[in-house]
């Protein structure tokens, strides 16, 4: 069957050796007090397969994760982060030392524009939290890029691929994995998922419902075509 | 040493064979929109310890639990709930059936005034969040219960004894689980607590640093007392 086969496929592949990757994973964590804070779905499964897909590709593997449940996959780096702007510096600075960067992170648009370093106490009234965006870390690796492969996620509820294209172009990555999280199967929290890969020069490949780590492992697949080795 | 005797004291005990329990824990999460929520650090863990101690002393056991990524322990009926509506609605239609109610859940004091049913996208400007009061569970518990033993958690992370006790006669509990959050080895994501138990009657019992199982044991064991059984 296609687990067998692609387990054959890549046994003993170390396409990726003495390249250096970087993968995000989570959902960052935006604070609005010691112990309240903005959150999102991601359960980092999807960036933690990919993170051991290209570890076992031979690749020198660095996994900068926000907040999740999961255990690092055995020979990658873990650099731990709770917020977006966390990400974002550890991300950016690591950037020029590597040959490619999958963001597979649910990050945050925003955060509170004040955060209390007390406990809010309630006082039985609505009240208006302030957001300011956050920096938009897959743009800003998009200018920067050089030779870096960049590989973007776009997890969507409506008008999958229309959005996914904007944003391949808008953001200047070399591949990006679409889903859409609204499927039974795909996205936050399940242990499949249902993808399109888009790439600049107008292919797509569809694929069928499968586990995280095929996805993982088709993605590595991908991305070592890309890098011409 | 003292989990040895803790364990001696507890082998078959079933005190509470015959009563019915709740316990609530985890962290409501309140959606902005289908990916993004608020959210707080509860881990779930010092609920499900308790839900385990009362069902090892005997009790019918009902968990009713936020979002976690804990397992339900042997013999504990678990109710998921992810907003503070639904852990409303869960705990106060059974209030009337059982005897002891133990609120070890971090409930949302407040959710966004709109859940948007589509992925909000972002454009790059600062906004704000309108965030409307969530019913306030233990204040209503403490208002409807008769023969009830109602246990509430304060977790704080200033002025602990003042709003822990604050909160146990507004609330109109049997007895109140104080915990400062800010100290190492308490409170969220940790495996162990540091908490005082107070009561109404001025009563209060400070103790070390113990597991959350440990914990859940003397909780049980005051909750009996507070039975009278």
């Amino acid at each position: 069957d296609i687990v067998e086969s692609l387990a054959r496929f890549f046994a003993g592949a170390d396409w990726l050796k003495g390249k250096k990757a970087l993968v995000t994973a989570g959902g960052t964590q935006e604070p609005l007090d010691p112990v309240r804070y903005l959150g999102n779905r991601s359960s980092g499964r999807m960036g933690y397969a990919i993170a051991q897909a290209l570890q076992e590709a031979g690749a020198e593997t660095i996994l900068v994760s926000a907040p999740t449940d999961l255990a690092v996959p055995a020979g990658v780096t873990c650099i731990q982060v709770q917020t977006a702007l966390e990400m974002y510096d550890a991300v950016l600075t690591r950037f020029s030392e590597v040959d490619v960067v999958i963001k597979a992170a649910a990050v945050a648009d925003y955060r509170p524009a004040v955060q209390a370093e007390q406990k809010i106490k309630k006082d039985g009234t609505s009240r208006t939290l302030e957001l300011i965006p956050n920096p938009d870390i897959l743009a800003e690796l998009g200018r920067r890029k050089t030779s870096q492969v960049l590989v973007g996620f776009a997890a969507e509820t409506e008008n999958l691929l229309a959005n996914a294209q904007d944003k391949m172009h808008r953001k200047n990555v070399n591949l990006l994995v679409a889903n859409d999280v609204t499927k039974l199967g795909a996205g936050f929290g399940s242990l499949t998922n249902i993808v399109s890969f888009l790439f600049p020069d107008g292919r797509k490949i569809d694929f069928p419902q499968m586990s995280k780590h095929e996805v993982a492992q088709h993605l590595v697949r991908e991305v070592a075509n890309l890098l011409g080795v």
